[in-house]
């Protein structure tokens, strides 16, 4: 992706009138106006931390230098002053900060294209794997501080690893973009996020805007700026907005829905002349998070389960190979819509009393046990209890009520839909197939569904990749309007019905019931 | 002096809406939006540094704060969120920054009143009382950052003085104006001045403008700014542009001159149309820096003189009263004119061979002793060699080649000017008679003549206390046009002739010759 006279930061060859008695302008003045000529008129200022530098640069090069200039708000700031002859680098860094892991991409600024990619953990795993536990800690003396240290450990490694990556130090990075949910922001930014988890759920901030990396304590240029992604709300961060600058659907006239399933399942719905977003506790579950032996996607984590209708046994699909260790969302949705198809689950969700080796009695209730212990990574068996299946139902009803009610709201239905994005690792591992045999995604053609990967790193990308796409992110932003799911009756209602496997009305499932839709 | 509205720092009371589910607005938008319709719509910001209390405090005090907002290019940067019953306090310190002494005023930026003043040595004077000493010291290594640090000493120093005696603490400084000359601007900034004293003299910058405190090094409120007064070049600094503030010579129809007298001779000549700026060195014998006995004035200084034209006895006015210590520029210029009135001196500034126990010998040449060793304060005689002479005579002839040269540049006559302004401790203790008697000064109606005392200090408070000030300081630094003396060949020639008593061409002095005037 080529953005030519877009980049965030441009470097310019400068030759300046050489000083004189009857030109006596300071140095700094005289590069700011040589490069505004240059810069067709537009502002151009000079920090004041390379005042120092500058009368000695400036006559070693005879006046003639190269420049880097930063954008900003219609005017130019200078980051460097180099002899012409200096090689440069131009590189931007931009971040997905999420609550499991945090990635980074090397961006060379001059054309857009993305260097190399790199994934951490999130170091605030050690205080706790999910968010509420991070809150809570962060409300004790000095905790907010050390989840403050935790991430910037992240973020500042990730940084590291992607300029030792393409053998370049951390000063070349001049500007950086961070997407990530309200509470990770807040947390990076040393905000308390104690308000975002009470009730009216209200942020400290919602667009931060462009910061000093410095101020911020991100590695980067001694004057480099970080942009952090603006948030609708608590339960709409600024990773939502990217992955909808990602998607284009602020941009179609069609409407699209997009859907990112992470700590909470945040969705939209809009096109280019509205967006309606609303978040529910649809997450952990679907991420596998909650599920006994469940895990995130990963090396040893099934990703994929076929069940034979007639024996039972299961055959299992591992990420990375090997012994399974764990089940990951996308072969929960798999596993569960097996088994409904197979009978060993009702439409209720309920499994079955029969007598079979796969049928066992756990301390949660009745289990299907997908791997037998000696199949398994840690000698464990992988089981799915009937606990694990209530929450994962509640949270597929909640997934389809939320999409639902959303459509409602907008007098839509699901078949005025012209996209269905699914975000995140969510979408990059589940079957639409089994997604609608459980009834958590609409039944639609399946070339409707489009996984997008990780769209927030994709949205933070974009962003440092041209800097036209301010407006856009600025626009998104100004134009979400955020449904309140828990002020909406009509929400509690839809999930109900919507806890049936695949619905209580099999109309709207005619690919699963066979039924002939209405 | 009263400035409604226009001050740099007002602070407002707000009570904000109650966030709600229906109004989830994050709390730095809700306060920024809150103010910006109290602020007539204009853009509001909040620093970040502010974001980690701002929950805390609103909802402590229920939403309803009280803030203190600074103006910068169109913008409010809020600077305090407090309880709405917090009292607070609104000031600023104006800066004159001088070569000898650090000028300080701090004022009530909600009236513009002065609230004190104070004066402290420069330190730097540690390490040279002239400036050239101090550019020669700044070559060397890390003679630089010791002269920063000596300046910052006495501008902390000033900055606490002030603040001790009106019982408050720095962190109530807000803004500060600095107004000095070229190269102690330079010191402050940290920046290399030697640039300034070499052909074709270029000074790093021109404009700094509005910065940090903390990054100057200035001790104010932690998100205090401070205002550098921009130059002209490096011979006409702040300090210049400062006192034509305070003139209000750049408003008026009627043509001015305005004279400064420090390190160098700075004159300004026009009115609102334009204005026409020079510098020379015409300074240090004014001043008193240079002659043997010399000192500037101060307590213990010669004043003023008197010398009887029969017995050659003099009659000294010292101030502070006691015995002389020395004798400063306005002291000389009454010496030189009353020895040349009784015929002491002649026309040609030599003091006659006369048998006459006021006439001594001494390794400077002849002398004329103004006090003998008993009446002074150290013992040792106060006397007037004829080298000191010979200095003060070509300080005269500069200053008066200054003036002439410049009026003939835009086609002028001294008869045209409607105001004469000096400034400086020289404005103040001067006699304008004995200043024409010289030669000096142009002989004009006394009444011309108006003293400006410390103009530098009195244009930083204007700034400081109007925030408008600040278009007329730019205007003023856009419309002046420098003259660059060394390069003017007519210079020379009006020098020559003026190094007379009062001057070769009797005519331009007719209240000293009796001549009809041309």
């Amino acid at each position: 992706m080529r953005t030519p006279g877009h980049s965030w930061v441009v470097w310019r060859s400068v030759r300046l009138e050489q000083p004189g008695l009857k030109n006596n302008t300071a140095d700094v003045e005289r590069l700011e106006r040589g490069l505004s000529r240059m810069m067709d008129g537009v502002s151009v200022r000079i920090s004041p931390f390379l005042w120092h530098e500058l009368p000695r640069t400036l006559r070693a090069s005879d006046f003639h230098v190269k420049v880097s200039l930063r954008w900003e708000a219609g005017c130019w700031y200078v980051l460097d002053v180099l002899p012409v002859d200096a090689p440069v680098r131009n590189y931007g860094v931009a971040l997905d900060l999420g609550t499991t892991t945090i990635c980074g991409c090397l961006l060379d600024l001059d054309t857009g294209a993305s260097l190399c990619e790199t994934t951490v953990d999130n170091p605030q795993i050690r205080v706790g794997g999910d968010i509420l536990t991070r809150i809570h800690f962060a409300t004790g003396a000095g905790g907010l501080s050390v989840l403050r240290e935790l991430v910037l450990e992240g973020v500042n490694g990730a940084v590291r690893k992607l300029c030792a990556k393409a053998e370049t130090g951390v000063q070349e990075v001049r500007v950086a973009s961070v997407a990530g949910n309200t509470t990770m922001t807040h947390f990076l930014l040393g905000l308390d996020p104690s308000n975002i988890r009470k009730e009216p759920y209200i942020p400290v901030v919602n667009r931060p805007g462009w910061m000093d990396a410095d101020r911020v304590g991100i590695e980067a240029h001694r004057e480099g700026k970080v942009f952090v992604f603006p948030n609708v709300g608590s339960y709409f961060g600024g990773d939502v907005v990217s992955g909808i600058v990602a998607s284009g659907m602020h941009r179609t006239t069609g409407v699209s829905l997009l859907v990112d399933v992470g700590t909470n399942a945040e969705v939209v719905l809009g096109n280019s002349d509205w967006l309606l977003g609303c978040a529910g506790a649809a997450g952990p579950a679907l991420e596998g998070g909650v599920a006994r032996m469940g895990m995130t996607a990963g090396p040893g984590a099934v990703d994929h389960v076929r069940v034979d209708p007639d024996t039972w046994e299961s055959s299992v699909s591992v990420m990375g190979g090997g012994k399974p260790a764990g089940i990951c969302g996308s072969g929960l949705i798999d596993l569960v819509a097996e088994l409904f198809q197979a009978g060993v689950i009702d439409p209720r969700g309920k499994i079955q009393s029969m007598d079979h080796p796969r049928i066992v009695q756990t301390d949660a209730g009745r289990a299907f046990v997908v791997a037998p212990g000696e199949d398994a990574e840690h000698g464990q068996a992988i089981v799915l209890t009937q606990v694990d299946l209530d929450v994962l139902l509640r949270s597929k009803a909640a997934m389809y009520a939320i999409l639902t009610t959303l459509l409602e709201e907008v007098g839509l239905t699901f078949q005025d839909l012209s996209g269905f994005f699914v975000a995140g690792t969510f979408g990059t591992y589940i079957d639409p197939v089994m997604a609608i045999r459980l009834g958590m995604l609409p039944d639609l053609p399946l070339d409707t569904y489009v996984p997008l990967g990780n769209s927030s790193l994709a949205g933070s990308r974009a962003f440092l990749s041209n800097r036209q796409c301010l407006g856009e992110v600025a626009d998104v932003t100004d134009r979400i309007t955020y449904l309140e799911l828990n002020v909406n009756p009509r929400f509690m209602s839809v999930f109900s019905a919507a806890k049936f496997i695949p619905h209580t009305d099999p109309s709207l499932f005619p690919s699963v019931t066979g039924h002939s839709g209405r």
